[in-house]
């Protein structure tokens, strides 16, 4: 015994030692009721201060693990071990199995099966991969981000650590629904939840709707997470096709004239997975028509700030003055940094009364560090100054990307306002997964555009995220992907 | 017009010129190709530096809010506005309005209705409210904290800010699989899941679980988010009643013997709200008992560190051993920083498999940062020395409180052995809602106990919260709420 004691060297001896026995207490290699080593036996086997066992040896007791006896030592406390100590020890009980996966609900099963991180493409390492389309972390200027956390310890830094608020962290929500008043949004009725990402606020939304009918409406393709997670829900997304200036709008109209539906989830700006965007006047066709039929609007702005050229487009929702029919879902995750979650949410505000009370119940509030970090961030100026900068990153990406495909790609169609990916359709019956395929045995991987289909279509597509490719490997590996498709064809 | 500028010190200038502008034209102030002031014009009656004003410009075509005619100055960008200047502006879309409370689903109406924070206790300035059990913030030691972030910073600060994983910041989870088997727990064949904070937990565990019988069997009192939570997600709790020594297991065989039940969740340290401690023997009978009828247990450690006296008693999940029909939800909410979202599930790896995916369908991961900050506060032993320093002085207030309540309350029952809070059972009829509108009047609250209850009962009860309380306030507060009760009575 004690001959394994590998203390750490950043971390305090006496806490080590500490641990250390609790270790052997509570795996029943030091008995209930067996006298523990002195401390000057204990210092000599692990090669420690008297010192730091007497502390260890006082947490321990202070923590119950152990007790005094006067004049005699330390004694383990019988309470401290499992059933391998306890009386119940030798019956069958500590067997105990489980077959879980038979007691998994449909919403679990259901997220399984739509896990990409499971079941979706893996990109070893030295393959060059478009599968992403997280920012480039390379960009994230740190120095700010530490400011900003220092900045809001010094003001409230208690305040910060314990319980915030289940509608967010006021500053942060004054600070959105300028942003939001400055993209044109009327907030005159309308309040701001803030979520763990626009992923939280999109579950929220469909947990919190009546499925009367258990339909949706969504532009086919559309963001894998949110098909995902209108299964989980239990809704059935209904995809309508999409034009080079978004959502087909005669198919919208069809869809709605034929069937009744709960809401419609759009994707307005750099659309995941084509990066269209819809034109203005579409938007504001797209709002009188699902009015009509008094559809709710979720509208994903996830991408919206990421416009390297052409006219500034209002999001839906301002497009709606004060028509309450749009929620939007806002997050800063592609553009800053996906580490802090926190989107947020802007509705009408008796919806968000209720939306405020689903918030609470699921998750309490969102980490008011995040919050305040990223309020103080934004406040400080630095957001400006950095979407500046990496803009100027993505947007030379973005066009040596499109450069590329032009050049390399026998696609029918190439797709990509803006954003981090372009997206690619082939002549049918070209199936994108066996170019993948053949594309990964040379090193190159993308996102087989299937998986955006709610009709099992698009397999002649693929997604080309492009933000965390470095410009050679832009060139190489679409070049690569190219001359592997012509093989095909 | 430019009359009703006003900057704030603290942000850039240009960054407030660009926003106010913004503002004219996304509200129609500045209409559609209308002529912008020039760069001079605009610096005189904003009182800014004309470089302010041409920075501002410069992000605004930029932004694709305006655009630049050669030799004619700025103009304002048509698709920027909404409907109010869209050519639908003048239709009845914009005055669409929604009947929400009718769509909203029973998951947001219980979520509503069991929302404490809206239909709760509400405590006044000056008041003395024994309703809060969150820790008191000024015991916070906010240096180790900005330490720990700065630590981890410089170590990967890039890596904290981009996406991370739906199962947990891995040091962070190498931490807790040390720390659970130091109390004990045979992590062989389990793993571990991080989420924010317990109650998402416990939301991916009801949202996992098969519902086949639509019950689950529970302590009563509880905790009153796990009973929003079980009905929400449709299930139906049975409450057990308690022994001073935790859950009446004469009672759960009965219960077990005449239904079926999904799960049964469990506190046995420092129950929420009686405080009770469940005994070592106890907790072996109930494992047993519940495995029997292969019922999982779900275990809620929120509270085990606060322990004052007596011994350390291994948790369910260490009593368990090998077998794995214990599923333990843990927290540092209680005793280290709400502020920070971090909870996280101890289980069979095969659950944890399919928990990590719904994870990461709900909220994609945990904040990074929250974790990260948290692992290092954890690694370099800030942990134990802040654990002291709190359980001494919770461990004051909790004997003060203790001493109040013998010396003026006239209860029948006082229980607590520990944690932040004590509950009192009054003889009945005796209505806690009838002192506590009393008490109210008189300058102090509580929190009522039926709330606790799923079956209607306990309207003689209340939980005295007295972590936030001051030691003149809680023999103050004490006092008066024992002088109106005797008068009551």
């Amino acid at each position: 015994m004690y001959t394994d004691f590998k203390p750490a060297k950043d971390r305090p001896a006496y806490i080590q030692v500490k641990d250390y026995m609790k270790r052997l207490i509570t795996t029943g290699a030091l008995q209930a009721d067996q006298k523990l080593p002195s401390t000057r036996e204990l210092s000599a086997s692990l090669h420690v201060s008297r010192n730091t066992v007497l502390s260890a040896y006082a947490d321990l007791e202070e923590e119950g693990y152990i007790y005094p006896l006067k004049g005699k030592g330390h004694f383990v406390v019988p309470t401290a071990g499992g059933l391998e100590q306890g009386r119940n020890g030798k019956d069958g009980s500590r067997a105990f199995k489980t077959d879980w996966s038979s007691r998994m609900s449909e919403f679990a099963l259901t997220a399984e099966r739509y896990d990409l991180m499971k079941h979706g493409i893996r990109a070893e390492r030295g393959v060059i991969s478009f599968t992403s389309i997280a920012p480039d972390e390379k960009l994230f200027d740190l120095q700010n981000v530490k400011r900003a956390f220092l900045d809001r310890m010094a003001i409230e830094g208690n305040v910060l650590l314990n319980y915030g608020y289940a509608k967010g962290y006021k500053p942060l929500i004054d600070y959105l629904k300028q942003y939001m008043e400055n993209k044109g949004v009327d907030m005159k009725g309308k309040d701001i939840l803030i979520t763990n990402g626009f992923t939280e606020g999109f579950g929220i939304v469909l947990s919190s709707l009546k499925p009367v009918h258990g339909r949706i409406l969504c532009e086919n393709p559309t963001h894998h997470t949110a098909i995902k997670n209108m299964k989980m829900h239990g809704f059935i997304p209904t995809g309508i096709e999409m034009d080079p200036d978004g959502i087909n709008l005669r198919e919208l109209r069809r869809a709605l004239s034929e069937g009744a539906f709960d809401m419609a989830y759009l994707v307005p700006s750099y659309h995941n997975p084509t990066g269209i965007v819809m034109s203005h006047d579409k938007r504001l066709d797209a709002i009188r028509l699902l009015n009509e039929y008094r559809v709710p609007i979720i509208e994903d702005g996830f991408n919206e700030e990421l416009r390297y050229s052409g006219s500034h487009v209002a999001p839906l929702i301002a497009c709606a003055g004060r028509g309450d029919g749009v929620v939007y879902l806002g997050s800063f995750s592609k553009i800053l940094f996906p580490g802090l979650r926190v989107g947020w949410i802007v509705a009408d505000e008796e919806l968000i009364g209720y939306l405020e009370s689903v918030k609470r119940a699921k998750t309490i509030h969102t980490s008011t560090l995040d919050q305040s970090l990223l309020y103080q961030y934004l406040h400080n100026g630095n957001f400006e100054k950095y979407l500046k900068r990496a803009k100027a990153e993505y947007k030379r990406k973005y066009e040596l990307a499109i450069r590329c495909c032009e050049k390399w790609l026998p696609a029918r169609r190439l797709s990509g306002d803006g954003g981090l990916h372009l997206f690619a359709e082939f002549d049918p019956p070209f199936r994108t997964r066996e170019l993948l395929a053949a594309c990964a045995e040379r090193g190159v991987v993308f996102t087989p555009g299937d998986i955006f289909y709610v009709d099992g279509g698009g397999q002649h597509t693929m997604r080309l995220g492009f933000s965390r490719v470095s410009d050679d490997n832009i060139e190489r590996g679409i070049r690569v992907i190219g001359e592997t498709a012509k093989q095909l064809l």
